[in-house]
């Protein structure tokens, strides 16, 4: 594995594997790396002739009251995982390298940045759109991989593609869990054992209104409530348990009636089916979460 | 020459040609081709293996009052134009075809967009920026042509892409003017001949100001005002007469000092130089021109 600091080496570098007729999957990630990351860099690895990983902590999508200074970082260990996955190249630019004097660019995907997380993060998601351009453009990535865990920002990257026409496809993967249920995050690292053993309110409230729909509930505002009382019960804050359709983010105004199987033709694929998103905190640690249930 | 209407198959035409190592240089229009453009095409012709030219009279970069139904089109008459310049691909995409439905992605640059043009056009250069973007990612170019008529324009695209890591060299032109002086625009059209005879106000203002500054004329109220007063008897309105850092769009406090020639070892371009920068109507026609004025 090789690892590039320089962005314009990077670049260049990607240029010519593209010119050389190479397909190139690539996995923008912060670091601190885990099995949901490692499921990103086996499947671009398997789809593509060159697998790339970029580590860099954005600044640009954080807050002034953020957990960006003590995020987590260990590249040593990373480097480690990596090489381990056969990945070609690791893009590692030092935290200055990305936004220079005088930067002053902004991507913004409007409506899809302003629910949801755009709510308590401003700002956020309009970091998050203009690293991943920036990197679009640095990697010349075929296909790109994201984890639906944090599905609105794959939404929203998916919207920028196409919307800026970027020559690549974004995929988004399952996301993956710990045995107990709790989605893997490199946040979760914070966690206390007690608050770690609350955060699991979130996967089980998940759980529950999965079965609830499937069930035939069909209730929204029950439903909703059922999810809420879970999370308040262990969580030390809501932030918001939303229905929401899964392509447009907008909240749906019933569970939809469920769907004949397969597909028809011309279905989309977000249709019929919901999006249950829940964002929540244990201690100083924000957590999220989502479902896609197929009543 | 040949023409391709559909975004995708222009793109991966692009695709193709860059794979097989051929440099692309690339001229964005609206069409309604004139001298300017087509210093522009020959340019890119001479520089680059294959020359690329798009027509696209882009709706995002007019405010609702503005001309954009009126804008002139005139597609039979660029094709003869370009034809003869040897230009290789013309990307002429249909009117909707850029902005699908559910469209809501804009690209930024902002403390650039916010003075001269951009206090009077609101809007207009995230419009510009946005769809600029989208075409560097369609035509995947080595090199990109623009004009200096529309100077913010320019150093707000080489600043996007330079700020988001695209990965094309942004060239800036002369402004082509007609014998009388006037600056070469599609927009000139719109003009009967006596607003014609009254916008050349502008460069007359511009080569009095150059020559009063280069005569050692460093009274930066009285440079304005002469230009003012010399606009203002001739145009129906003023909308600016600035005088600012070339690179930083920021308004100067004073003249520089003349700088020994050549450039000294570390000094930018723009340094020891002035933009003069001006906007106003001859009737309801807006017109811009701007002078690049070394003491």
């Amino acid at each position: 594995m090789k690892i590039i600091r320089n962005p314009k080496i990077f670049q260049r570098l990607m240029d010519r594997l593209r010119r050389r007729g190479k397909t190139i999957g690539f996995v923008p990630t912060m670091g601190a790396l885990h099995e949901g990351h490692l499921s990103l860099v086996r499947r671009a690895r398997k789809e593509n002739r060159v697998a790339i990983v970029s580590i860099f902590v954005n600044p640009l999508q954080f807050g002034p009251k953020e957990d960006f200074r003590r995020y987590p970082r260990n590249l040593s260990r990373d480097r480690a995982l990596l090489r381990r996955e056969k990945v070609d190249y690791l893009f590692a630019p030092p935290a200055g390298s990305l936004y220079s004097a005088g930067y002053q660019t902004l991507v913004e995907v409007a409506g899809l940045s302003r629910v949801l997380c755009g709510k308590f993060r401003p700002g956020h998601f309009w970091g998050v759109a203009t690293v991943v351009a920036k990197l679009f453009n640095l990697a010349k990535p075929h296909r790109v991989y994201f984890g639906a865990k944090d599905y609105q920002q794959a939404v929203i990257i998916q919207r920028m593609a196409r919307d800026l026409d970027f020559d690549v496809e974004v995929k988004v993967l399952p996301t993956v869990r710990d045995r107990d249920g709790l989605a893997l995050s490199s946040r979760n690292a914070y966690l206390l054992p007690s608050e770690r053993q609350r955060a699991l309110a979130i996967p089980h409230s998940l759980a529950w209104a999965k079965i609830e729909v499937q069930g035939g509930n069909r209730n929204l505002r029950l439903l909703r409530t059922g999810v809420l009382r879970r999370l308040r019960s262990e969580l030390d804050r809501v932030d918001y348990v939303e229905f929401m359709e899964p392509d447009t983010l907008q909240p749906i105004k019933k569970i939809p009636s469920p769907q004949p199987s397969p597909p028809r033709r011309g279905r989309g694929k977000g249709e019929g089916v919901v999006l249950l998103a829940v964002a929540g905190w244990a201690g100083k640690t924000r957590l999220i979460d989502n479902a896609i249930i197929t009543p």
